[in-house]
């Protein structure tokens, strides 16, 4: 087998509103250790859960561009479940690759999960009300309640991960979910973490969750669909197979990159290293 | 005396990156109860609060020249404690009107009420890295320790003004607070809420205080001094002494309208009423 020239290996566009998606680049890095990555945070107009979907698809849609007209871009991962949620037509709209979002990787890893076909999904008030997962969900046969919980992000940029008031925060927000499944008579044996940030209160949430219940992580299940797609697609490099480079990652923000650097890091699990400030012109 | 007819009531500018700002429009119609007054809230691109300064000051500028270019402000209040304490060169710079922000109103309202001269001021992210209290403290004789409360603007916006888990994180900021004075032998008699989404929680943190102990409230003290200026500026008009029509309140968001109209009145006190959608090109 011929050794890849770096040059044969596409750049993988990922892109969120902050530092939530480095969860879905550390989880492709690992599927794809030797492929190349740019990486782009949003942050000077973060966060995006709480806004229109006018605003949300403006906002990808020119951040989509900067990764594939500036960076080469040859294949998008929406790293964001807001942006897929509400702007996944408006990026593909806007670029002509690939472009794959969070929603449907996560409501088919439901769908895998469930034996009971009612699953709940907690993520952002504009995922949410977006409905996405219930639609993808819906698709697949399954019967869905979403639920916002929109102290959840502040939390984990807090740094409150092991903090007994987020342990309080999340039993509130399930135990409210709970009741509401429970007054439409569902019996969910599943719980999609919906949003990029909630993976690092993964191990909280499980002892939340009734035992025997499955907690399905968006980020990992985008991964998984990227990683398969693109073993596929980079066949000729074989970016997941080579002995060569390690993955080569570049880091781009919208603001402070000096707080993308120092909280980048907890999100992706090893150092972000040097990130670029770029002007979409917001 | 003569009736001032409407076309002789200047209009008052008054701006932040969301809602919190209302709390100050709330108070200076209260001190000016006849004038006319342009709301912007920069929503799409909230909040500022966790944003760098050169971001920060684009934004602010640019919300300051749409209240003057485009609807005619002939003073300009700037309703958000981080924009003041970020942006109040660039905003004098962008505009020719006078310009007054909530930091210097706060620190000079500490002023009058210290006895012990040292004052802790809890604020955003960026208004505490600014030091802009600080700096406005030291130069009226006070000594400052400032605190970055991250979680209490999520925790109002998500209505949980009167809650048990917001009171457990009142407690935790404030006690990390007074640990750090009195490692440093200080002697606070006086708590400056230095962000206009803090008066909500006003109740809650008046219990958390000691007792003797001074809560100022920034957006309060900026219309006091707002309120003073103008009523000598528009003696032509005496908006606060005329029998005329009563307050005519125009609000503006970059985002959605119905978010707006939906949680502003929480900060507002009564309904703001029609909202109009703006674009500043972010």
């Amino acid at each position: 087998m011929t050794k890849a020239t770096p040059a044969s290996i596409p750049t993988i566009g990922v892109f969120d509103s902050g530092f939530g998606g480095l969860t879905v680049l550390r989880a492709l890095i690992d599927r794809l250790p030797r492929a190349r990555f740019a990486f782009l945070g949003d942050t000077a107009r973060l966060p995006y859960g709480s806004k229109s979907r006018r605003t949300i698809a403006r906002y990808a849609a020119q951040s989509a561009r900067f990764l594939v007209g500036e960076q080469g871009a040859e294949f998008i991962v929406i790293a964001c479940n807001t942006a897929s949620a509400l702007a996944l037509d408006a990026i593909r709209e806007a670029v002509t690759v690939p472009v794959l979002g969070v929603i449907e990787p996560g409501a088919a890893a439901a769908r895998a999960a469930s034996k009971t076909g009612d699953v709940l999904v907690i993520a952002t008030e504009a995922t949410v009300h977006s409905h996405a997962y219930t639609a993808a969900c819906q698709t697949l046969g399954l019967r869905t309640l979403e639920k916002a919980c929109p102290l959840l992000v502040p939390l984990v940029e807090e740094g409150w991960t092991d903090h007994p008031v987020t342990e309080e925060v999340i039993e509130i927000y399930l135990n409210e979910l709970r009741a509401e499944a429970d007054a439409q008579g569902m019996n969910p044996d599943t719980l999609v973490l919906g949003c990029t940030h909630y993976p690092l209160l993964r191990p909280m949430i499980e002892r939340a969750v009734r035992p025997g219940r499955v907690v399905i992580d968006s980020a990992e299940s985008a991964a998984n669909a990227a990683g398969g797609l693109l073993n596929g697609h980079m066949r000729g490099s074989a970016p997941g197979a080579s002995a060569g480079e390690p993955a080569e990652v570049r880091c781009f923000a919208t603001d402070s990159v000096e707080k993308f650097e120092r909280l980048g890091s907890r999100f992706l699990g090893r150092p972000v290293g040097h990130v670029e400030l770029v002007d979409l012109g917001g």
